[in-house]
């Protein structure tokens, strides 16, 4: 082009132009009409090329731009349907029956033949990375040559009565192999031999103790039998303990397992139906968590191979009485053999009995005493948390956790490996849409635990190892432990400000049958567990994650917002722990015959679990709700007002500043809740800004001094109350120990003020990290 | 334009259309030439108009992209020199003599009256908030009715000498109202009378009670008299009363005030010159500290109106013996009237006299005893911290924060006034900036903290009230007390990772004074206190920051990497506290007459402060060197070894862990260093993910579980050790204890088991952090 160059001299014409209305300027000369033409030609070309130059370079910008605005934008609007299509209850199905063909008990080769089953799938579906973490921890076993047993004897010490060894084998269909699971014990129990009278403590809970005294039957020195229930087995063997006991049977009731009242007699037991048989014996581990703790040898510290232990004598959660567990066909031959005075009514369960709470058995009988014969061993041995991650495209920097445990006491029909098929089916949908070329804008990490069933072990040391950076960078834990136990509702527990988006999940996915009270799984879950009974608009109940399952060391040792999910059983039957709970009768066979025959409770479970995850990985503003949280704390402080007001106003106690904290949090949520959602986000560093202080204030409910008493349970709000029943923990086991004190009541009163403070404190320094740069308060 | 159409039929030109070259086409018709002549024309429009087009729309690009990339530039290049150049040393001077007019001690009106005139101050310099932060602490005052001293008893309990109960007036150019401070006291010291023996102690540091013991010279029962200096008051204290003593007396020697050696006689005592005179003396507190918390009441939580209070009884900090400072010719009667043995020769103080360890009097003399009567009380009062904030342009969300105390003991001269006044010039410099339109990527947190002086409470206290946010925002601290108490050169404490930053505005910035050293801070410094001795190319000594003013509970709390700098004498005249710190002495005339009279040190000290803050608000990338870190590490492994490494060996304990520990650090640090060095930043979340991560490191080596005995003392690398001098503290302290065990032996042994898996954790957590988003380590 740059050859030509036009000589406006040069150009003559002798047409008119015409300009389009026709007319013709007849007094134009042709070198005229040739320059205009010219000029016409040029001005044209000049249009049309800015035009061209404009939007060719528009065009170009826009794509540019693509790369900045890809920063600022929501999730794709076809994501959460197409997540939740890759869902296939068949698949589950599949999983579900590898997973059960054998015993995967923590720290054997079953558990770890599964972790490495979980790490090569994961990276099969498509994940980025998937590797195993492993730690050294206490565990505990049944010797396997001195089987534990109780046994009644008669006056010359033979033994006229002893109890199953293990739970007999079934005729299944699908077969399972009952008789490899291991036998039943009460782990952490130290051995030991001990002979003596028994006495019944019901629950063994501290009101049945005290019922007790009031009675005049001591129990130190006495083989105590309790029945399984209501309060952790820990618990029930450390009340035991500190009273002088000298062994602890525990026991099955079948109020607790088949349930009480008319309809009681015709509910079918394994393996006909869901109910507990009497060969059903509950494992579990007995050990004391009440101080938050995991493993209990490296407290506070991750039990890497070269971490400091204590001795087993300096660990404060490992028990010192024997302790064994055993079903109510055994329990009927001691309880109905026992002594002295009927139990109250509401101690009495469901066996055909004269319920007696000893010290002894009848002089009537043949048997004179009890024997507890227990064998198990404790051993450190590693375990295998199995971590896989799907790279976040704009923060990979912050992570959005899906925990299950793997390791199971049993074949892990239901606990947990329920839970891990539907959480292999949510790492294969997420794993399908990355094959589709789709990420999340944040990471997504699978974490396969293992020693759950030993006091939660694998999440905790693994959160004691990776602490410092989860604190700085998890957005939420999303645990599903036990996913379909029942089939009645769902069973959702969240931290507050998590809850709107769990609910919003809830209405996307289908209520995997017909039923009357709607389509959606909110539907349901609204109706048959409602959070205000008989409200027709009432939401769907969450309680908040306070313990039992993997989502503890988030919440309580570093603050990272949970939710635990479960489908559950209709608890009106009285039955709260499912029936075959830990026992070896949680076969593939109960879920395939008995709970959910075509794992359509299962897709259901992995599309909530998904779906709830994406919108927290996928969402450019993190969508939690605040102002939950502030609905929270004003319940608890009308509870405090109402249960303790007038106690607190007699001591002179007075609960303005906790109130006045309360009130300008709860405004200060609200405002923070409302300029977020009216907020129009064009600055990357505001929303990490926005998504750093939504994601941080659960952080600020973590006291490093912990709750008193118990240092490693930090969350002020969470923690579970040792005494009291509601509001602020550590204040109201503080009041209770006031009101109930019988010792320094000076200082029990002194302690509530101090609690009282620290709570004020803790709420107050909260609202504080969401208002003002400038440090304000 | 779109008016105008045109139609090719209608263009006719009988002129050839020429080319440049003059060449005619003679062939074509002129209908032919118009046409092409209409061509040629829209050709040259559409090229014009394309590079119209395209360049109008690339420059409304380049504006535009500037709202992006301005999240992503460096801090503008001309602010350094226009940030320095704003500093003036007349400025400085004046806001000198208005902070030392009066007293302004913690808790009275006049440190008040200073913390609204602050506020005023930085509002007017243009600050964009400033507040005060009140905080209710427990201070210590002498009784105004009751003076304390100590005196010498006749034989009938008569006085025959009795000390001053303060420090004369003197006429000072310019004057000084020294009769206005408080008299001279040791704070938080129970009132009491106590009577008996003295006993002379040296320093008061345990390995000089230990050589009393060898000497079997009890202290159980005797007033004790020891000089400053060496070890806090606070220990000697507490050495003397779990040792049983029943009071303490503490002196100012010459030996430490004047020097040693033949120049100290011709040293000039203020006012004259700079070295103390016989009638100074040095007030402080007597906190016992070593728990690492600041105020004593409210233990771990910020000393708010509401907030709980333990009884005086109940915390640990404070002293339970009455203790009384007093200046060397007071102590001149006291020491020269002692019986006993000699001191041993390295105990013997600048006096003439012979100093003796007693216990009790000569018997020639008249004095028989020794009265201490001290009259001090305890009272909870306000204090004012000030907290002043410049808004950050890009990231307000982040904090550089700097720090000078204000309260005093004095007139504050020198500590803390010459950095206050140092200190508003800084905040003066960048208002003046920030009233030019420029403003730091980050906010900058000016903090004015009230009662230092008194154990670090208002820092502490501010600490703890805000430490969430902190934890989560804060980048750096950067504390200035006493800015200029000499002349001589710099002492500059840094956390490792701020070392450099640090180091290249010291180049920026010139020495005040015509130096042989060269022309910069850096130069000078670097010769005069050399990181390495004899090392032409040593860079300048930079110290760790372990304690000893308002960087404490960052850097012991949270773990914010922190700065402090002082302009220092030099030591090697054997005087470390300068001599008139925490006398009534400490007065304008001290730094107008004698150490800075043009006010060119405070103008330096503000430089380097402000260019520093400036480099960590306005740098894209965080100026860290997280490699520094390995260094310190490999440092203390290698002292470790030397010192102790073959006890480890022979009690079958090995450093492997440790080692692979730090050594993984170091190249993961260094790695790190490289990556973000070589990284090219297009995306603002990778520069937040960086500087994240930079910032953060320090958070990694808090232990929310503190150090051994010391709960508040979180910090695993800084923490100042209890017995070993150097290494990783809870380590070194461990080994030594173990080493010098005469009671249980293994359990000491297991302690360092433990704490040597401790610290290795720690160092592999760190390391975790700046690895890999998948969560491996």
């Amino acid at each position: 082009m740059e050859d030509i160059q036009l000589k406006e001299s040069e150009y003559k014409s002798d047409d008119p132009v015409r300009f389009k209305d026709g007319s013709e300027d007849s007094t134009m000369s042709p070198r005229c009409k040739v320059f205009l033409l010219a000029v016409v030609c040029v001005v044209f070309g000049l249009v049309v090329g800015v035009l061209i130059g404009f939007f060719s370079r528009s065009g170009g910008r826009a794509s540019e731009e693509a790369g900045f605005e890809g920063l600022l934008t929501e999730g794709e609007s076809w994501v959460p349907e197409a997540l939740m299509s890759e869902v296939d209850p068949a698949r589950i199905e599949g999983y579900l029956r590898k997973l059960t063909e054998k015993p995967h008990l923590a720290g054997t080769e079953g558990s770890y033949a599964l972790a490495e089953y979980v790490r090569q799938t994961w990276l099969e579906q498509g994940l980025d990375t998937a590797h195993v973490a492993p730690y050294h921890v206490l565990l505990s076993y049944p010797d396997p040559d001195k089987p534990s047993y109780v046994a009644l004897l008669d006056s010359n010490d033979d033994e006229v009565f002893r109890t199953a060894p293990r739970e007999p084998s079934l005729d299944l269909d699908p077969p399972a192999n009952i008789s490899s699971v291991v036998p039943p014990f009460a782990a952490y129990s130290p051995s030991g031999i001990v002979e003596g009278d028994l006495v019944y403590v019901n629950y063994g809970r501290t009101s049945d103790f005290t019922r007790l005294e009031t009675m005049n039957i001591t129990v130190a020195g006495k083989i105590i039998i309790a029945r399984y229930g209501k309060t952790a087995r820990g618990r029930k063997l450390r009340r035991c303990q500190v009273r002088g006991a000298i062994g602890l049977i525990v026991y099955s009731d079948p109020a607790d397992t088949v349930g009480t009242g008319p309809e009681a007699s015709g509910r079918p037991v394994y393996p006909e139906g869901w109910f507990g048989p009497g060969t059903a014996v509950q494992r579990g581990h007995y050990l004391y968590t009440g101080g938050g703790q995991g493993e209990p040898l490296t407290p506070g510290y991750p039990a890497k191979d070269y971490m400091f232990r204590l001795n087993e004598s300096e660990s404060e959660p490992l028990p010192t009485i024997p302790a064994y567990p055993i079903g109510y066909n055994d329990a009927w031959h001691l309880l109905s053999a026992m002594g002295g005075p009927d139990a109250p009514s509401s101690w009495r369960g469901g066996l055909n009995i004269t319920y007696r709470l000893g010290p002894g058995l009848q002089a009537s009988g043949r048997a004179r005493k009890v024997r507890l014969n227990v064998n198990v061993n404790r051993q450190v041995r590693p375990i295998h948390n199995v971590i896989g991650v799907i790279r976040g495209r704009v923060e990979p920097d912050r992570y959005v956790l899906l925990g299950n445990h793997r390791d199971a006491w049993n074949l892990g029909g239901v606990d947990p490996s329920s839970g891990t098929s539907s959480f292999l089916e949510v790492s294969h949908a997420f794993g399908a849409m990355v094959k589709r070329g789709w990420r999340p804008r944040r990471s997504l990490v699978f974490c396969s635990w293992d020693a759950e069933e030993y006091g939660v072990h694998g999440s905790f040391e693994w959160v004691e190892d990776f602490g410092k950076i989860l604190t700085e960078r998890a957005v939420a834990y999303l645990n599903v432990d036990m996913a379909v136990r029942a089939t009645y509702s769902l069973r959702g527990r969240a931290s507050p400000q998590l809850a709107p988006a769990l609910l919003e999940a809830a209405k996307k996915v289908p209520w995997p049958v017909s039923a009357p009270e709607g389509k959606t799984m909110y539907d349901v879950w609204r109706k048959r567990t409602p959070e205000v009974e008989g409200d027709p608009d009432t939401k769907p109940r969450v309680d908040l994650p306070r313990s039992g399952s993997d989502f503890t060391p988030f919440v309580h040792r570093i603050g990272i917002p949970s939710i635990d999910l479960a489908f559950f059983q209709d608890t009106s039957m009285g039955i709260w722990d499912y029936p075959l709970y830990h026992t070896a009768y949680a076969t593939f066979h109960l879920q395939k015959k008995i709970i959910d025959p075509d794992f359509v409770f299962h897709r259901a479970m992995s599309q909530l679990w998904a779906e709830t995850a994406r919108s927290l990985a996928d969402s450019l503003i993190l969508p939690f709700r605040l102002s939950e949280y502030g609905a929270v704390f004003g319940g608890m402080l009308a509870d405090l007002e109402s249960r303790y007001g007038s106690q607190l106003a007699a001591r002179g106690i007075s609960l303005d500043s906790l109130t006045s904290a309360v009130n300008n949090f709860t405004t200060v949520v609200e405002t923070f809740d409302a300029e977020v959602a009216g907020a129009k986000i064009t600055d990357p560093f505001v929303a990490r800004m926005y998504n750093d202080q939504l994601m941080q204030l659960e952080r600020a409910f973590i006291d490093p001094q912990g709750i008193p008493g118990r240092k490693f349970y930090r969350h002020t709000i969470m923690a579970s109350r040792l005494y009291s029943s509601a509001t602020f923990p550590a204040l109201g086991d503080a009041i209770y120990l006031a009101v109930n004190n019988n010792g320094d009541t000076e200082g029990a009163w002194r302690n509530v003020q101090k609690q009282l403070s620290i709570i004020t404190f803790t709420i107050q320094s909260a609202a504080n990290t969401l208002i003002a740069i400038d440090l304000t308060s």
